[in-house]
């Protein structure tokens, strides 16, 4: 048989699995578990009549276009469109800015091959999303974290990375920064540091990108349409890459997203889409363009604030009722995510197998960590499963803790020495 | 304004727009062009009623994951369907080393990932299919012609280049072929040969990457079943990574298509592709799978083979019509593309803004081409076009051939010494 290994790139032989979708496989797995893992919308929230006619009509129409190859840049009703919503969110963008990716996912990727060499350093968030790390690693990026407050990420801790590293002579591409309702933290970065970011970027000559997934979902007991202005409306000088998405808001299962750019880094973008999908799905795009143009997408949005508003409620709830006192995080003021800190010492890594005997699962917040750190904590995702499946969920995961707990007992006295 | 170059990484800088991608923008400035240049299937052709029943249904059931994320490997009745088609083709695989991709482009993408580092070599046919090239150049690979008989690729020659890049030290990573009706030249690689280039890749130790998205579109006149026998359905040791896509049965607009590849290289191409788009379109995989299960892809093939044959044979009658002996060209066996050598001298590239004019467009053979040469070639797509569209864009093409060649015999007039 060929022994294929010794073929694969450098870069081949790093690839990792996500520990996100290495969850997947559990579930796929048909038992009866209570995912609170992959950040999936709740599917019985999707439009489902609005994408049926929507369908039946643009299927019905025999226009050719609407399966056809079609323009990498995207479908330029969709590209309007999308421009109609960075206006709305205070970025004045063109057309010739944007690029429609298949999912944001791609547009990481597409960041990453655009702008890293191997070893530059990418700065991101102490914990950030895992997708993002995959994107970036795949590359050989050098990812260096920066811990994070309340109101978001550290700039004195940035600065001084930042004066460090180029004193050992690293080049440091860019920022990753997910401002609103962080994967995995909820945390939103206050509206005075995010103008500070720009004003950090400009000076030490770094790039921003920024990702934005979740802005729509802000829960209006704790936070407004005011809170969650991107960075990217006060980028004067194009220093900010913008990533934003529709699988939130509409569906994940069409895979359109976008990225509004620097109108220098715009068609670098494309020609790097163009050798890696030709075009996102055609039919995909006019769905999502026709789910704009109806307004179904502005009638989706506050409805899907007060769902999931009301699922963080239900989580909240649940484990300050099942878990107490022995566990903290911070309110999620939208999103899709709460952030677990477990007792020091606990160790979600070690007590994942637990968790699914127990019928739960979580993702471990070892996995948001570039710096190998985060083994007690853990990311609980409230967006997919229903209330009932999140009080049951939680009740699983509180037994999960105090067996763990039990078995350290048990361990710390067997290993204690023998009194006589 | 930030300097965005600056921050671009090696590869970045090196992104080149294709050539067949640059086309479609002439296409879309709306002036009436008639296009023998991307190779877009008939849409005429596409199954709609049976994909507008589907589509009904499937969003009619509310089923989530219709919807939803899923697993980046792809929809398992659709792998499982994927093996079925490739039992049919000879090739006994399973789901464990297939891979959904995000079209076949993505497949190409995934396969440089994966496999190349900047500087390998690459053996390709000269000519060869463009998106691949872009492909393989974005991992800055160095790719190597080698060229092709009437059968397919020059085996003698292919040996020598092998034998002369290992004198210098170059390490080769695979042989990308395409053996059924090949784009550009719609060329079948001979049976006997086949077998020969799988001997060849095991005495050399490289592997075989092939391409393979027309084999279904045999013309029945000239060719049959047997004749596009896939190189991987011998391929006992595992050392064929092979291609495939929906696009030119089904329609491209879903961006459905997959990769069979040796079992320890399936897994890294998950993980190459989990990082960069997360999964193939969920809806678009369920359409897919329901077109392979209803038996609309069966009686779509036999269909097409007909259309595309009947399109060939307009296309041909018109250019011995109009064209007569000035210019040359191998009878596709099936397949969407013709490929033309004009008279000695005569530069497609150049003749291109007059084809413009004229009101018909192509892709120039050069684009094909890794070495710089084939500046008298060029590429004609029937497959689109109407055959009242093929003929009239065929004597738009006479007349340009004419123009050109009256405005180079000026032109060596004018250059001429002058005669007392």
């Amino acid at each position: 048989m060929t022994n294929t290994d010794t073929f694969l790139s450098s870069a081949g032989r790093q690839m990792q699995e996500s520990a996100i979708r290495k969850m997947g496989t559990v579930l796929a797995s048909g038992r009866d578990v209570i995912s609170f893992a992959p950040g999936y919308p709740a599917p019985e929230m999707f439009p489902w009549d609005d994408f049926a006619a929507i369908a039946a009509e643009l299927l019905g129409s025999r226009d050719g276009s609407v399966l056809q190859y079609g323009p990498t840049r995207g479908y330029r009703p969709l590209l309007d469109a999308i421009a109609g919503i960075m206006r709305r969110r205070g970025v004045d963008t063109a057309p010739d800015r944007l690029l429609v990716t298949t999912g944001s996912q791609q547009g990481l990727d597409l960041v990453a091959r655009v702008l890293i060499d191997p070893g530059d350093v990418i700065l991101v968030e102490l914990p950030t999303y895992v997708g993002a790390i995959t994107a970036f690693r795949n590359v050989q990026a050098r990812l260096v974290g920066v811990p994070q407050e309340a109101d978001g990420i550290d700039l004195g801790a940035l600065d001084d990375t930042c004066e460090r590293l180029r004193r050992d002579g690293r080049r440091i591409k860019f920022l990753y920064v997910v401002p609103n309702f962080q994967n995995p933290t909820g945390l939103l970065i206050g509206l005075p540091k995010r103008q500070r970011l720009l004003e950090w970027a400009e000076r030490r000559d770094v790039l921003i990108v920024e990702d934005d997934p979740y802005r729509e979902l802000y829960f209006e007991d704790s936070a407004s349409e005011h809170d969650v202005r991107p960075i990217k409306a006060d980028d004067a000088n194009e220093r900010v890459v913008y990533l934003s998405s529709f699988s939130k808001t509409l569906a994940p299962g069409y895979r359109v997203a976008w990225i509004a750019a620097p109108g220098s880094l715009a068609s670098r973008f494309e020609m790097a889409k163009q050798a890696e999908d030709l075009l996102t799905g055609s039919l995909d795009q006019r769905v999502i363009y026709e789910a704009c143009r109806r307004g179904v997408l502005d009638r989706q949005i506050p409805v899907l604030r007060k769902h999931y508003a009301h699922k963080r409620d239900v989580m909240e709830a649940a484990l300050r009722r099942e878990l107490g006192e022995s566990i903290s995080w911070p309110t999620p003021k939208g999103g899709f995510f709460l952030w677990v800190t477990l007792p020091d010492g606990t160790d979600a890594s070690r007590m994942i197998a637990r968790a699914i005997e127990h019928g739960v699962i979580y993702v471990t917040g070892e996995a948001f960590y570039v710096d190998g750190s985060g083994q007690n904590t853990l990311r609980l995702s409230f967006s997919a499963p229903t209330p009932e499946r999140i009080d049951a969920g939680v009740a699983r995961l509180a037994s999960t803790l105090r067996d763990e707990r039990a078995a350290r007992a048990t361990a710390a006295a067997a290993a204690a020495p023998e009194v006589p």
